[in-house]
């Protein structure tokens, strides 16, 4: 067989040569609508990435990225990995610090800016050593002093048909991603042109996200959050049309962009959907989506009551599971055929799942003993293995201790895999509670809680007991005009877990803090609440 | 990133733990249907893997399979090669001593042949120099000595639960096919493990094949047969139900199987569905097919009115192009969105075409003048490269021919390639028609005359003519009953060809000769016919 590198060229001359007349439609600030083909998008990757070695990048350097979801961000996604850079794409919700020390760490020589986000940039401007600020003139505004203007530099490389793309070995670096841990310092992924080229089939098949020439998909999970995840790659590779909201991400913006573009394939992170969710219920039969509209939903768990919703909205939901470490597809939640004849009640507890494994990603589960049985009950630290997991992080000698001796990742997840082979997340490591020797999982008690009708959204944390150790509390915020009492919740709960896992107290919050990529931040409940049950607290 | 090798015991312990409870389906040589799940199969599999390996097998060791389309052809082509074996599909239809050439020419060391098939053995036995020949009793029957019988042979492995896979590198030997040549000696290639593995990625994508683990599949395209285009390889990575039709193939079994098995994929060659297709047209109403139900059809081309005959029985066909060299899928006729607006004799037109290249195929156009033009006019030879492209011939020194200097393979095929990125065949190089200067398509003309109320087969060859070089002679087979003279296929062909295209001469024949692979033997024809225009015939 040939030797062929399956490295992004070949994606991008493919994307030119027979998906040249496909869309890709993009919000700008103002909310107008840009759009041009893949023949326009490949023109100009192809000249960022003459104009990126004309500027003296070498092969292995970090460009840095600090934009929102839309077509130039699109063209970065491609011309830097093309031109033997490595694309970065900083997180623009983290702390200005936490951006500037990931931008250090980093090393980024170029750095690429959306002009809407040069207040965010002056923030930390200061701490970063680069060699040149690209800006892109999205507003249409001058760009100004002493920054370069992204059309500028790109137009000055000239035409992009003379350009020859540089020797790519498909183990060379295409992008990185920092994860956003609650706790420590960030740490880099480093992503080989295999690791995504083979994500990208994976992410095709029909029974991942089933991406088709025939779709108009949106991704919503941000091009800074684990590379969209993939879905810029799988897309380009599929032929869809290609829809990005740019920074117009609530509800309303969403639906009306979903609804114009007849969007039949939309991605993001659960917290987008509830709210999409609570639109769609308010002003019923006002949206005309498309039928048979899927939306993949990742990032945290999809409790079984946004199922639900979404069917009864007729969106079907594609529940998927994974993380920077792994580029990030590691599992989907698609239903066995056999599955498929159960009752209602039980499909929706196996979708709410985080599903089996996609091909060429093993998953296992280890707890104190070793090795868990595949019995749905068993619960220890999910593993993870396969080409597309991380082996490393970057430069960080001592973050050895999230890889095993046999070669697998250690995800910081609790898991439980049935024997159908359907994982299922019952909480991070250090978010289990520990109550009299026993574990509870604070993901199911707020899964189950979110279903009730008082509830708009919960989160369950563990608090020091002087007696259990530790025992739960609930965070709840109710929805407008509900009302909800301990004991109601208790009843509500009680058919569904053993009495010593309910929630001694609860306490209402409007809002549950998050992290930037929309993780419940539970440290700081945790934090506010320490002293709750030992008598330390001020209430 | 992990250095995760892409070979086939992932697959085959992924079948175990992800997919063990789904079903393959195998008929019988009586006709009796044989079920187990792919948990027995990856038992049997892996303790066919064992007992090789006791028996002596060394990595690289070719071995030979005899065998119709059923569960232990499967179990060979994960348990031979997961054992470091190379399996050697061995084509049933050639003539014995082609098959005896072919063994000898690969050193297959052990042989694997149906009971059913020991008469065809038994031709070219002597010629053969295998070291152990496995007889699979599907009849029941006792295997008669001195051949090993393959239950007796993997029940006397032991368990396959302590098999440790050898060390396997994803550029290690998986398999190899030999051409079915119409000329020459047949030529052997070799595929890797990697190259399976990404052509099944490639083929489980939604455009591709759109297989699915909610699919119920039929290969009815030969094992021995390009691997039957590698669908049990991509089948098992899917964990779809697998059905295979043992040595029944008329249209009246196989739909006796579809329907029995609810099957919603099958895959073959055109000779299959013109069979099915008469039999479904003389019985309306008979058969209960899937709805939705997909047919892959390659091999050779589907005609215009193949793919309307099935679409008024509500059966989609997917029309694919590839080669042996070619893993085999390179090209497949799916419509982009935008085609789809078009009317439905354009739509028809595309779809007859053999399609866009799946990602990371590369297809280009050679003609006398160089790279051709993508205008779908400009006519050259079509060459192809990509991961799961040949680039040599096993043990074959002046094969080289087949590969340009620059590493693409040329396919023998003449084609254009039109400005969206669609292929068509219009020739083989060796069957296109010369007249006068100018080239004839001898398919176009074919699939024409296929469209003629009264013709059930054509097949059109240059014959030498002492004029114009060459000129085109039509072979046709009658409906039954049906009449046609050559001035009404003039009348027929005149509004879709220039005059000069018009065949000559018409003849009738009973059957059009084939080779094994169901081509049209279109060498016999021109030496039957050589001399009808250069007055040295009999008529």
């Amino acid at each position: 067989m040939m030797n062929y590198p399956l490295t992004l060229p070949h994606l991008l001359e493919r994307a030119r040569l027979i998906h040249g007349s496909a869309e890709i439609v993009s919000r700008m600030p103002d909310k107008s609508l840009h759009r041009y083909t893949y023949d326009d998008f490949v023109r100009r990757a192809k000249s960022l990435a003459k104009a990126l070695i004309q500027a003296g990048l070498r092969k292995g350097d970090r460009v840095g990225t600090l934009m929102w979801n839309h077509y130039v961000h699109l063209e970065a996604y491609f011309g830097i990995p093309v031109s033997g850079g490595v694309l970065h794409t900083l997180n623009l919700r983290l702390h200005p610090d936490e951006i500037a020390y990931i931008a250090g760490h980093a090393e980024d020589r170029f750095l690429i800016v959306d002009d809407v986000l040069l207040p965010l940039l002056k923030r930390f401007e200061d701490k970063l050593r680069v060699e040149k600020i690209i800006v892109v003139p999205l507003t249409g505004q001058p760009v100004p002093e002493p920054y370069t203007d992204y059309e500028a530099f790109i137009a000055g490389a000239g035409s992009p048909d003379d350009f020859e793309y540089p020797d790519l070995d498909e183990q060379d670096a295409l992008g990185m991603c920092y994860t956003s841990g609650t706790t420590g310092r960030p740490k880099g992924v480093v992503y080989s042109h295999r690791s995504m080229i083979l994500h990208s089939f994976a992410c095709a098949m029909t029974d991942t996200m089933g991406l088709s020439i025939k779709d108009s998909a949106m991704p919503v999970v941000p091009m800074f959050h684990v590379n969209a995840w993939g879905l810029p790659f799988t897309l380009t590779m599929v032929g869809s049309k290609q829809v990005y909201p740019g920074p117009h991400l609530d509800p309303v913006s969403l639906l009306e962009l979903m609804q114009h573009e007849q969007v039949t394939f939309a991605a993001g992170v659960p917290t987008i959907w509830f709210g999409i969710l609570q639109e769609l219920e308010k002003n019923p039969g006002h949206w005309k989506l498309q039928d048979g509209l899927r939306t993949a939903v990742g990032g945290s768990a999809a409790p079984e009551s946004m199922l639900r919703g979404m069917d009864r909205h007729g969106v079907r939901v594609i529940h998927a599971w994974g993380m920077t470490e792994t580029a990030p597809v590691g599992t989907v939640g698609i239903l066995k055929p056999h599955l498929l004849k159960r009752s209602e009640d039980e499909q929706y507890a196996w979708r709410a799942k985080q599903g089996i494994p996609v091909p060429f990603v093993e998953i296992r589960v280890v707890g104190e003993n070793g090795e868990a049985p595949w019995d749905g009950k068993s619960m220890g630290e999910l593993e993870v293995r396969g080409p597309w997991v991380a082996a490393a992080y970057h430069n960080l000698p001592d973050g050895s201790d999230s890889f095993t001796e046999d070669g697998w990742f250690r995800t910081g997840d609790v898991a439980t895999i049935d024997e159908e082979g359907y994982m299922k997340i019952t909480d991070r490591t250090k978010d289990l509670i520990k109550s009299g020797g026993e574990w509870i999982s604070s993901v199911d008690l707020e899964n189950a809680i979110m279903a009730h009708p008082a509830v708009k959204e919960a989160a369950v944390v563990g608090i020091s007991h002087p007696k259990w150790q530790e025992r739960p509390l609930a965070v709840v915020v109710k929805k407008e005009g509900a009302d909800l009492t301990l004991e109601g919740l208790h009843a509500f709960l009680a058919p569904k877990f053993a009495k010593w896992w309910l929630p001694d107290e609860m306490v209402f919050v409007d809002e549950i803090p998050r992290t930037s990529a929309g993780k419940f931040l539970k440290s700081r409940l945790r934090e506010e609440y320490k002293d709750l049950y030992s008598g330390g607290s001020a209430s």
